[in-house]
């Protein structure tokens, strides 16, 4: 095994973003500590969008494979650019929609779901089979909706179930003064499949 | 260089604590992300309290080494435990208060703040004399004085600066529904030496 | 009309509090101001906790009424005190359970809801009937299952509904720094019967 | 003095707004709460912006009076007709630049700092010498410099100090789910010239 070849905690400015929405890079810090990664998970991102995710999971799990899903033509393009550009190895676009598409892979041992594409029920259940005992699911939710269904059915299913809800404003410089700005808030969920 | 021995994101629960004060474990994420620690970065951990964003740092710089400064005799109890609980081999407690006990050890190129005792102005200007080309410091302020003069003294000395207000609500669950306990709002300031 | 006789806005520490949990006097003023109140508003509060809302809402409806309900025995002895302490004149104290007790009253233009006791469809089902044209309904939410159902019920019986999540950190000085203590985030969430 | 002409708690979308920064909803009615005015207060508005704290604060403060301070044209022109809009009696624009432009005005009981140009000091200092014995001082603080300042200039002058930092995320909905749009925190600072 190499050395990381990138230091940990890429900031977002590093990805080729395009118009695709991107997990903050705050966020995705917290959320890649939720995840618990080992050196050589098998990691499933599910509404990968811009791969943001998929390029640290990856690099943090040098030894193990990130599978990017995503739907959209435009973040996929966005995904095999990123993961170029940080020359990621252990790392596959897969093209479709989940669950769909997730059934040719090998089972996970951590599944991030940063977009469910209103499949979160299907998602979850489908994992839910495939999961490896003490595996991790973490979710990224945006909406009223998804912060109330993810957490119901993850305890629904048996997990344990914990969430953080994380709030974060930047400071920017506008003259000599500093301000902040806020950024829209992130519920960060996360299920472990057996008691911790 | 073997597999990290742990998974990446510890837990609180995982570190000793006693009634020392610790970052909580989404702030140390987003704290360890803004540092961006090289595989064999050097790094100070001023102000370590318990430990734990030294041995999550030693865990992530595993080809490098990571200086816990502590002057509080009951800190530097749960430091040496949670060395020794974690398996941590590249990491030195220092005894001593800042920036004083600072001048023995190598210089390095990554250095987080957690607590100053006081003393910010004069470890920010011993700090700037050794630091790495391209080197970092990372803060956590929860002052209103620290984060106005963290902020400013890295300005004024010439560091590119930014800055996140992080605040984070835990899930909890209450009979059978879902509360948000507020923690208290932590501000990361990071400077880096030059243009990034 | 007499003029107020006390300022607006009044301070969590003049109310009578006891181990009754209290809106904080932030989130209060913001659920006041969605109120709307005219001054001769009719207003139920139900779930009085302390009375502070129907105190302020007292004062500000001054030629109104505002109908306290409260099922619990310490927190009704506490709304009587308050009352008595502010010399509210325009204020009832109802003691049973929304929305059983609501029958005798008279139809109110403005309802508060600061706890349903479990009971929130029934009491949103019971005021709709109820509730004047152009009337408000506004509900302090902390758990993910009532900022949910709160908003998804409004909608459904066809209000137009607003919803805003506040964080309050208060400052709380240690020695000669100002820290910052986090409150946990409450959800105002308000509608009103016909298009604004 | 008759009933208060409009409901208490005007939404930001009823005043006219221009390109002009106004305070959010929420954080006038926690400012306007610290603020604590009296029927019969004299008022300074100071950086009155659109006017929107003056035409609150005037309706509250029925029977006293309210003056916008604000030097730039654009502004003064949307006081105007806020104040026209409303049919606000009791309050007067005052175009300047403050502190110089106070010296005519009669002394306050209550002063709100919405924006300071640059003068906070200075008009701290001359505010000083003319506020009422258990006057207050209320400030909305947006920069770190500010918050600082404000906190510490106050505290320097001998008054109570208390701060809250208030976050409001607004419900906004996107199809046929619920999202939250963050709002920058704004910290509101209040001095009261005699112990409490």
């Amino acid at each position: 095994m190499k050395h990381r070849p990138f230091p940990h905690g890429i900031p977002d400015e590093c990805f080729t973003r395009g118009k695709v929405p991107m997990t903050g890079a705050e966020v995705r810090a917290v959320s890649l500590s939720k995840l618990a990664l080992n050196v050589d998970s098998i990691v499933y991102d599910i509404g990968a969008g811009t791969g943001s995710v998929t390029v640290e999971a990856a690099l943090t799990a040098g030894a193990g494979m990130v599978y990017a899903i995503e739907r959209k033509p435009a973040a996929q393009a966005l995904i095999r650019e990123n993961i170029k550009k940080f020359g990621i190895a252990n790392s596959r676009l897969v093209t479709g929609e989940a669950p769909g598409c997730l059934s040719p892979l090998p089972a996970p041992d951590r599944v991030f779901i940063g977009g469910s594409g209103g499949n979160l029920r299907e998602i979850i259940e489908f994992i839910d089979h495939r999961l490896d005992k003490r595996g991790r699911v973490v979710m990224n939710a945006v909406t009223v909706e998804s912060v109330y269904n993810g957490i119901l059915l993850l305890e629904e299913k048996g997990y344990q179930v914990g969430a953080v809800n994380v709030s974060c404003s930047r400071l920017r410089k506008t003259g000599e003064f500093h301000m902040w700005q806020a950024g829209s808030p992130v519920t960060v969920i996360w299920g472990v499949k057996e008691d911790e």
